[in-house]
């Protein structure tokens, strides 16, 4: 999940020569021979943006900036953005003078100027680069290197906020385009599918045509215009005649394919956000929702809709509940079968029924009862599918015996059902009251207490409040 | 330049149908059979989108709440309107909390808060209601309905003010598409090509194919991703050999071609802003230099990129010092030249060069001198043209004959030249100092004082500071 | 149904241009000075084409040849276009040596070389003319000119042969692109649309728009991927919930709009051709069939297929059958109803339920009984559905009471029905025995033999031989 | 070079089960449960397809024949098109009637009948075929399948005539299209361009990148309408700042990448034809002179075009050189070098200037004086490019040190010189007199007689007569 840096050396290359060509800057530093490459001023360009140059020459000044960013050094670059986090901030003397006024007034008229008093001119600043050709692109490839940067430059937070406001609106779904990707999408999109995956690695174009071309599979990604051969967000699916346990045959290359008319189930196996410099505005909600009405369109038949989904923080947690095992909280022969699993020597509970048992147990309480401080899940990835309404459906044993799934979940995958008809229900229920909408087989998974009746977990009292 | 009203109305039915089919909401009142449609409580449907319910179902909730709107009366329009104004501004207990900390700390993270904590609750709405199908191009048809009253409905003021915020940050330039407009253009684009010119009306499709086909003639215009089928802001180009002196001869139908690699001057005859609903946020100086540019690279042979301009206030000034003659700014012979215009008995000034002259002088003085309250040209036409950095540049008397060209400006027209290498420069003597940029021609138009030597006039100190 | 000139020259304009560059010829004559232009021999130029010069400049050659030609005078085009029949045949020695090879031995070799030595050589030089970039276009264009002057020059058959199949094999259905017009489609695709209806003229853009682009309107068109901007044939058609038994109402500008989920039939009202050139290359029958369907794809709800038809050949008709009063096949009653119609003083049958049937009855008549000497019926537009496997489905007295559909047909139009299940056999019956595929109401106009259990009628022994 | 068999499976699938639908037909062969698929009698659909029936119902009839025939086993493939090739060929009877006519006559009219009378019914079949959807590609599919039982199967040869004779008037080069392959192009074509490579094989992905995305690097395809995803013929060109001497630096992924401004020189280094079913259409003339074409206009800065070829036949004539050595055309020494190379030792001339000197030598004389019994060049692709009027220019020892170049031509390659200018003469020179045109360079390589003063070699009188 790293930004595709040529496409991004190509586009600032062009930015910068056609900068170059249409201001006559002085540069921070003189040039002495070709080696030596004069370097622009960028915190002094960048209040000239901001200016009444910025007015008549904007694209031009846009251009300059972003070129002379990406020629700069790393640490000039950082340099240049903790300027802007610092110096490029709301006009104090204004901002106190509009508080004052609204606290002795509390008109509308007096929070009106308090609002835009308080907006830090680095709105306006990221708002006039996005004038250059390819600015967008640009500035999401400069958020990525900010971030990167975040935690040992902390003072770099503010200027990160006013990014991630500004992409927040200008990448709201309503400017979004979600397009199918197939065998017929150009290469280079396609190349960034590959680069892209983050769930279960591509490993060569003939396994990304497996993923694409036969009839029974699809795949969709949001697409900003600015943005026009990047994918921000992409979802892989499967069309199946039941809910799949295991990854394996899914991703088979040599498989036997099934007609689409025949499909009952749209299984969606991988889900990976594109753009690093996006972090923070959440796509992958409306994505889901909106390939499953695309998808009840196109093939009346489907009926189910559910994930295939990994459990990345099952052997992370099983450790820490071995450590902690005097908190009787598992069972000694539980804690039996997560031992060898933590220890990095299982290789899936094959034929021992028992076993699986004792794991399918484990998950479940991790996925409905561990829970952050927030009271969230734990686990990112059923943060995300329960956020948004889906129920926790199935839990697989032996479902992805990869080294990769064995290594963090012990080879556990879970199914994830989204139900269009109780989704904002459960979404509220998780939201408001911290439960866990599951199934009624994975419900009775958990301990003596069988509350038969209902399909939500209530939180432990716990749990709910934040610690 | 008006809303293409059956274009939104097809938008808005289909969005509507579809929004009610995906939320089961209460409506707000009961409909007994079927002429009495069900109406929808918009309030609380705004409020739904803003909490839990918005996230698990904004797309749904969004589509119900423009659909509503654009099915409502006006009175319940402006209702809610309002309603959003008053009731949906920032948390007043939070901001004024985060006022008080800011005056107590200063630091940068209570500035933010503070920035974060204004923000009125609208904003976020007016993002979330950009989720529905559809959604931008009924959120600046609902402005467009927005400003219509907002005379009379003065308390609508800052719900605008947040739209031409948002839509100031959404229609950037960085986001916008420049597409020349010609002969296989799509007929409904062409459609509103001849519904939005606001300069030179466009008597019939023969008159419109006679703008576009020849390969004399350009239109370019910026278009939204989102607004697909619908021009922002068009200007209309004629190449010819000379600046040309009139109107009619460019726009005559049967009329001799120049070929294009003949060319050496563009002419831009008329430029339109399209969407009401975005006053506000300026297209017009972006439009025509990247238009420039694009002409340059297509034909080298073009050296001269000037306007052929309106002078739509002349008559009105006119008239004002007609009234104020005592003033002494303008001699008895100038003022006799004045009053049939004025008066509506003004045919063009025919052969006649002592009153072709006069009436230069007079507009001349109207286009320089006359200024409004803060110091910029009281004609809105010049107001745009040296607000980007051109120069007015030459003044041509019985430029346009036609009922409306007589009416208001006793058929003066004018050419303001856009010359890259100054435009800067001039952009920056008009905004800092209120220099006019005119042609040498012009400004000896200008009585006794012959400053010769700089080709900008420096306003007279009167008209420099607000009166 | 004019060839568009004006796209044509400059098609031509460019090739010549072209091609005046890529040839280093000696033209046919030296021009003096600028007024008298050097024009190329066309003649030379062909036989050039046509040998191994062809080879290595074939592209170049072909365009000047084009270029010559729509450069060139109507008289010298005439010439070369004879000079190509006469000259360019096969070759005589070889066919005749081919043709005693073949009588001799009537092998399948001898049968293969004579059908390789009786090609005209004409033919291979337009496959070459085909080269040219805009080729394509310019034969079309050229052959359209041929057609003129076919009947004052008759030597131009054997080439108008050539040209024929050459067309009937390049625009075989195969290679032809369907498209829907509507009001989206390029203006200068439109313009075309206008220019080439030739059923019911459309007398300006808002009625083109009122045929496109209302919900219940359709327009589609076959295109050939080589002349990309120009329809080859298009039809017209509208969504409706019964078979209309009149014009007016369907073209009116201002009218309820039926919801196409609502409409049962599509009333295809309109069929033209737009190419001269494709005399005698017929697509109709492949766009009906196609466009029926698109639509039964699109609207499930479709049940009935059917035209409203003019019948242009009535009046003539019965003006002849007045002559012939004599023969005794029409009553006196009857001809008294066809005489003021021949006579141009009829104004339709109005609330005359008598006269509707008496012109009813004479309508039936003529498009069931009369027929040309080869036994298909003599009304053309009957002869093109009738072939098609159409039924003849009823018949409406003042269906067009414009000038045009009085003067024609007293105001009679008609509905062919196609019904997909039956044309075939129609089709065979019709071209088999002569039989006119017709509804029992139209069947019973016929006269006394009340042939109620067969919907074809039997052509009369006298029809079926040719005269 | 062979088929893409799953898209065409694809495509008939989808055309078989399309035109089952829509002919209710008697299939030759009763089906015996779902094993036994029945039949159809291709043959009685063929007649039917040339009789009445096929007027009415052609689209279906024609899919149910090619869905019939890629249904069918290879031995009823081969029976149905030797039927096609014995029973549908012409008339007898009116053919042996048109022969006598014109003998006794010799008319244009009788020539006209002569010639319409012996087109064999096959050619109408084939234009029919034509109207199922996917019919153009189905047909070159089916000719595909011919031309692999031709040899053993000789009765066919008839049939094949037929197809090369429409083939080549359908995919004339003014019905084809240029286009740009590069890495946007979507992914199912540059699968096929792996695919068809067929002179320096393609190995992965990333090699195919290494060739399409470099800006130093152009691909250009030609494609039919109707074969959309499937282009006809490719070149692949690199831009290079002198004309190379071997293949392995062009073809390297890692390297130094020219900018397109500062490139003197396009190379040709690889030519592939896709489509088997189009043998005898030649498109490769054609495409190279445009290529040129479009690369002058982009890139003024190239000057001379060249390709970098194989000698595909070197070692095999050196080889019967070497058994013929009594002849003395060639000295002890330069047997000596043969000797070697036709025996599979050698590994390049390396830094031995001798041995490279005598191997151009034998080189020159195999590409110049070796001909085939009709006079022209023994190498297939020295006859392909002096053909095209091309000028041997230059021969590389050590060109191309692959396992395949040293099997084939002990390494050697050859540039080729695309001049415009002299291209027509050349191909005359070529075509009349068996001349090759060779650079002063190349000719010096040929023995004693130093015919300095021309570039063209005339052929030794025994090789310009058929032996």
């Amino acid at each position: 999940m790293q930004l595709d840096t040529s496409f991004l050396q190509d586009l600032i290359g062009s930015i910068t020569e056609r900068g170059r060509d249409l201001v006559g800057l002085t540069w921070g530093q003189e040039g002495r021979g070709e080696e030596q490459k004069a370097r622009p001023d960028l915190v002094a360009l960048s209040e000239a943006l901001l200016t009444r140059r910025g007015e008549a020459s904007g694209v031009a000044l846009a251009a300059a900036i972003i070129g002379g960013y990406f020629d700069a050094s790393e640490d000039d670059r950082v340099a240049w953005l903790e300027t802007l986090a610092e110096r490029f901030g709301p006009d104090g003397q204004r901002l106190a003078a509009a508080a004052r006024a609204y606290l002795a007034t509390g008109t509308a008229e007096a929070a009106a100027e308090l609002s835009e008093a308080s907006e830090p001119r680095r709105q306006e600043l990221i708002r006039r680069l996005n004038l250059a050709p390819g600015g967008t692109a640009a500035l999401v490839g400069m958020r990525a290197g900010l971030i990167r940067h975040l935690k040992s430059h902390p003072r770099l937070a503010p200027l990160d906020v006013d990014f991630r406001h500004l992409f927040s609106s200008w990448f709201n779904r309503g400017f979004l385009v979600l397009r199918r990707i197939d065998w017929t999408t150009p290469a280079n999109i396609l190349a960034k599918i590959i680069q892209y995956e983050a769930v279960h690695t591509i490993q060569s174009w003939d396994d990304l045509r497996a993923r694409l071309e036969p009839p029974d599979r699809r795949c969709y990604a949001f697409f900003h215009p600015q943005l026009v051969d990047d994918p921000l967000i992409f979802v892989e699916v499967a069309l199946t005649r039941d809910i799949p346990a295991s990854i394996a045959p899914l991703l088979r290359i040599e498989r036997e394919v099934t007609r689409p008319a025949d499909a009952t189930t749209a299984v969606f196996y991988s889900i990976s956000n594109c753009q690093a410099g996006l972090r923070g505005v959440s796509f992958g909600n409306f994505l889901i929702k909106q390939v499953v009405e695309e998808l009840k369109r196109d093939l009346p038949g489907l009926k189910t809709f559910v994930t295939l989904s990994p459990v990345p923080g099952l052997t992370r947690w099983l450790s820490a509940e071995l450590k902690a095992e005097a908190s009787g909280a598992h069972s000694p022969e539980q804690l039996a079968v997560a031992a060898p699993l933590v220890a990095g020597q299982w290789q899936g509970a094959g034929a021992d029924a028992t076993k699986a048992a004792v794991l399918r147990t484990l998950a479940a309480r991790y996925l409905m009862m561990a829970r952050t401080a927030g009271g969230r899940p734990v686990d990112e990835v059923a943060r995300f599918h329960l956020g948004n309404g889906a129920r926790l459906e199935r839990i697989n044993v032996d479902g992805d015996l990869s080294a990769k799934g064995l290594a963090q979940a012990g080879g556990v995958m879970v199914n994830y059902l989204y139900d269009l008809a109780t989704i904002e229900a459960n979404h509220e229920a998780h939201v408001d009251r911290g439960e866990v909408a599951a199934s009624p087989e994975v419900r009775a998974l958990l301990a003596p207490p069988a509350t038969t009746t209902r399909t939500r977990l209530a939180l432990p009292a716990a749990a709910r409040k934040p610690r």
